[in-house]
C-alpha cells in the first residue's frame, strides 16, 4: 500500500453525513454565506430544491441544531425563514477542513498518477 | 439575496451522488491513489469499512462503470481486487472540480460572515 498504509486512512470519519448529504450542503452553504437567515423561497431556489426536500432536509437539520426555523406572520401572511446556529457554523467549518483533505489527497494521488500511469485497459 | 441571485447558486448538481456518499468517496480517493488496483483487505482498511459495507459499494461503483472487480486465485486461494477505471477517474476528477467549488463558496461565505457577524443568539 506504498505509503498509504495506516489504517482507515481514507475513511473520513469527520465527513459528518448529516452535513454531507447533498441538499443539505446546499442548504448550510446558503445559510453560511446570509448569517441573518434566509427566506424560505430564496433558500429553494439557491439550493434548487423542491418545496418537500427543502422542508425535509431543513427538517432533519433542525433537528440536529444546525439550523433555526424562524416561523413568523407578514402582512397577516405566514412567512417562513432559517438560520445556522452557532453550533451549525462550527460544524459546517469542521466538515470543511475534512472536505480539504480529500481534495488534497487527491492533488497528492493526481501528481503520483501522474508519475506511474495505470496499466489498466478500458473494459 | 445579496450576490447570489442566480437560480440554484448553491445546487451542486455535479455533486454526483454515486461517488459524494462517503464510502464510496472514500473507496475512489483510495483506488485513485493506487492506479494498479489495490487487495479487497488493503481497500477495507485504508476505508475503515466492513466486509459487507465494502462489497455493498464495490458492486453500487462496478455498475456504474467506475469501478472493476478483479477475481482470481492466488496459491489456489480466491483472491479479490479492485481497480478504477479511466471512466471512473474522469468522474472522480469532475467530482472533486466540484468539490473545490464548495471550499471557494464556503471561504467566500466566512470572509463575508466575519465582516457582517450574525446576529443570531444561540437557540
Amino acid at each position: 500500500m506504498a505509503n498509504d498504509q495506516t489504517e482507515g486512512r481514507f475513511a473520513y470519519d469527520g465527513l459528518d453525513r448529516t452535513i454531507h448529504e447533498k441538499a443539505r450542503l446546499s442548504i448550510l452553504t446558503s445559510l453560511s454565506r446570509h448569517p441573518k437567515g434566509l427566506d424560505f423561497a430564496d433558500l429553494k431556489s439557491l439550493c434548487g430544491l423542491t418545496d418537500g426536500n427543502l422542508s425535509r432536509h431543513l427538517q432533519v437539520l433542525e433537528e440536529a441544531g444546525l439550523v433555526r426555523i424562524i416561523k413568523s406572520f407578514e402582512q397577516k401572511r405566514p412567512h417562513t425563514s432559517a438560520a445556522i446556529t452557532p453550533e451549525g457554523r462550527a460544524r459546517y467549518l469542521d466538515y470543511l477542513a475534512v472536505l480539504e483533505q480529500v481534495l488534497k489527497d487527491a492533488v497528492a494521488e493526481n501528481e503520483k498518477a501522474a508519475r506511474a500511469p495505470s496499466t489498466l485497459k478500458p473494459a
